[in-house]
């Protein structure tokens, strides 16, 4: 990929983002994606046949945005406390934060998308594996160091962390009660989390 | 309601049901489920004027059934790690009950619909009430019979259960692993009541 070809690449998938968050993902058509776009819509086809392809391009976009965030989010030289609780609030989604909540949203659509549509479920498979991952990373380093318990395996409590918070801000996305996810993240880190810290004893 | 209008209500839910798990919920038309219907398609419209319509008594339906199941789910005779753990189990669907898992899948896209549509928000928090006290009650019982662990609000930690077990259904039906609802309600199980059960240490 050559120096323009990215930066058309990164016009097309912002554009993608602005059209996604203004009309959701069920309704949404190539023409607004170009209307969102400042080069032309032959452009837009000339790189992408179809929705689905562009769709599959921007799930693999913000899959990469999120291994990059996930570094920010986990490897810090803050206290695993800190850590834990940092990547748990990251999950709540507020309604202050307006195109973040329609993006959710709108993956929320794309997931139920998901069993008829293999590509989007390859991508969904992926991020939750990032996302359990990250979770899982944690506990294992806490267990090395001494800092955790080590009375259960940490992918299936990283899973549980995991299942949680995306269960949790789902909730709150479709129920609209603002402040759910940040809530059942409080419990998750009172209920689980910090019964298991060595150092919070 | 008279004994014949009961009858009609029920059989345009079950017509309903057939319909959506063979169609899913959104590209439904009234007309899939006046097939599924073994009365007129005029009868259908007398009753419902349009499939939103339709579609918040199915809703209210599946809340009916719901709670008369949670009665046998959680008011049992059996010891309450037993009840804990039918209710958990509960929440797993498996691709050996197609009609379930379709069911689920067809409320997943109902529910992404929900923050557009008032009267289906209303019906998945309601929803999410009922599941969420079934738990907390079971924590409660236990707490006031000493057999439960006092460090935690019921209704916080009966809303993380619920939460947990919602959330790894909706990724098992989307992302297609058989046995993930299942593998997590087991993690849910051992690392968050298990610990907090007297009478089993």
């Amino acid at each position: 990929m050559t120096a323009a070809d990215g930066d058309i690449h990164e016009a097309i998938m912002t554009a993608t983002l602005d059209a996604v968050c203004t009309h959701g993902y069920a309704d949404l058509t190539m023409q607004d994606i170009a209307d969102e776009f400042d080069k032309s819509k032959s452009l837009l086809h000339y790189h992408y046949d179809t929705k689905a392809d562009l769709f599959v391009a921007f799930l693999d976009y913000l899959i990469d945005n999120f291994e990059d965030r996930l570094d920010e989010l986990t490897e810090t030289d803050s206290p695993l406390d800190a850590r834990f609780k940092r990547y748990i609030d990251w999950f709540a989604v507020d309604p202050d934060e307006p195109e973040r909540y329609s993006l959710h949203l709108a993956l929320l659509e794309m997931r139920t998308q998901a069993p008829h549509t293999k590509r989007f479920q390859e991508r969904f498979a992926r991020s939750d594996e990032l996302a359990t991952t990250a979770f899982a990373e944690l506990i294992e380093e806490g267990q090395a160091s001494g800092e955790f318990a080590t009375d259960i395996d940490p992918i299936d409590l990283g899973r549980l962390c995991f299942v949680t918070m995306d269960g949790a801000r789902a909730r709150q996305l479709t129920i609209g009660k603002p402040g759910y996810a940040k809530a059942v993240g409080a419990t998750l880190f009172e209920a689980v989390i910090k019964p298991r810290l060595r150092n919070e004893e």
